[in-house]
């Protein structure tokens, strides 16, 4: 069981390092530059909860591999050219997999600090999105949580409450931690498939 | 006396609330877009100021009901159409409550933790400006706290020094607050009416 | 040996406020938001690397005189029009002192606090280079940090490694900080003055 947690985890710390980095080469970035908005966006969600619920030390610090992977994959993205062939339409499944298991993961920890459903869910929300949020500030695009032709942050909230549903309803945490990712997971995909939005027409 | 300071506060976060939610719409984002710049506008300055002082929990954590009251607010703006004649200028009352609200109850926190009177006054700025800043830094504006147009920040800092001197002369916790948040508020409120500031002529 | 290091951080201080304010002057702010930009740029690292370690209270609330130095010189800095004389030039050399001194003391601290070299050199470099790319982002330039035109936080980054490494290697902390911090300031200025880049061609 931590075994998958952490495996996923990888996964979407590496989905969120690589979107980052082809933001920062679109805008022409050196190596340094690809680093940076890379670490910022795979690890800025959970650098944020770890600040705010206090929960010390923050998780890259104790997980030194991941910075260090990080680097890796500046190198390699700065330096080796087959990399300029990923796409960005490449990057939407990992991408999903990063949103579902950075805020379902964010959503435990805050519950097992003690807080309440709807706290859990705002810092799964904030673990899931601020990284992404951080990129597109750093790079000069209205950040993907704010445009309107694009669900992202309300499938992270629903799919912690259904998380802690599951949770209630069948005391089980490893099915509950599932169904909530995959439905993350599924529901990202499908709204990008489909074009799903809360809105259509301007207000 | 504790009523009427959370009285006074939940003004201030209404305010603040709103005052991001018009700023959010006008830039056509959606629900969660409106609830996203709602509260970090109403939240914003009062985390950095917890996070600063190693203040735990944060106090939107301790107390829920704000955010619930946020995302409340979030989906009667998004939603309801009446919402919509809110006028900019029916904002600046509520919104110099919440500076004064904030400011002095920063600085005051900021004494109770045993800081000096210069560091309260710092941490009682940010704690009424950072919330304006993030919204207008994330909504592509030039924030407020840098426009020359306005006096903001140097009357949340006046405020905060006048709360300290009373405190000092008149002995009485309430009465102090009491001034300093009036000062605060009647001053921002001549400030925009006036047309008072710091600097007129371009350097 | 503690006088020196700290005789050198308030250099650098005193040459990241002032880079802030020239920027902030150069965008037409008034008195506050000079103070507050120089503020931002001469503390917002060392706020970011003690949040991160958990290390309070943040330095600058233990240390009152600096944020008292800065609105002295932000009064100076916005009333004096002799400081207008000052080039962006001249703030070369102190902004590399700055950066030098950040960077080796940052990752000095973490070593201090346990943590790993790679950790350390990475706090060490978010100590230099935060508060200059906070800066910029909020003068709505595009940070430092990401230019391809010029070298700044590899320098940093190079900078801490050999730091590390002399410490590892001569077993003294005053010979090793000396070289670390040398090692910046002149590659540094180096980097300015002979025009030396990662990267040239587009990618």
């Amino acid at each position: 069981m931590p075994d998958i947690v952490y495996s996923l985890e990888m996964i979407g710390i590496v989905a969120f390092a690589i979107s980052g980095m082809m933001v920062a080469r679109s805008k022409n970035m050196d190596p340094v530059g690809v680093f940076t908005i890379g670490f910022i966006t795979a690890l800025g969600g959970g650098t944020l909860r770890d600040l705010i619920m206090a929960n010390h030390p923050v998780y890259w610090i104790k997980h030194e591999e991941q910075p260090i992977l990080i680097l890796a994959m500046a190198v390699v993205f700065s330096y080796w050219k087959h990399t300029e062939r990923i796409r960005p339409s490449w990057i939407v499944f990992p991408d999903a997999i990063g949103l579902g298991t950075f805020s379902i993961l964010g959503a435990q920890l805050a519950l097992d600090l003690g807080h309440s459903w709807f706290i859990a869910s705002l810092l799964g929300v904030m673990t899931g999105t601020f990284g992404g949020a951080l990129r597109d500030t750093l790079c000069n695009e209205v950040p993907f949580i704010f445009r309107k032709d694009q669900i992202y942050a309300s499938i992270s909230f629903a799919g912690c409450w259904l998380y802690f549903l599951c949770q209630w309803a069948l005391q089980s945490e490893a099915l509950s931690l599932t169904i909530g990712l995959l439905f993350i997971v599924i529901v990202r995909m499908a709204a990008v498939r489909f074009d799903i939005r809360l809105q259509r027409d301007p207000m």
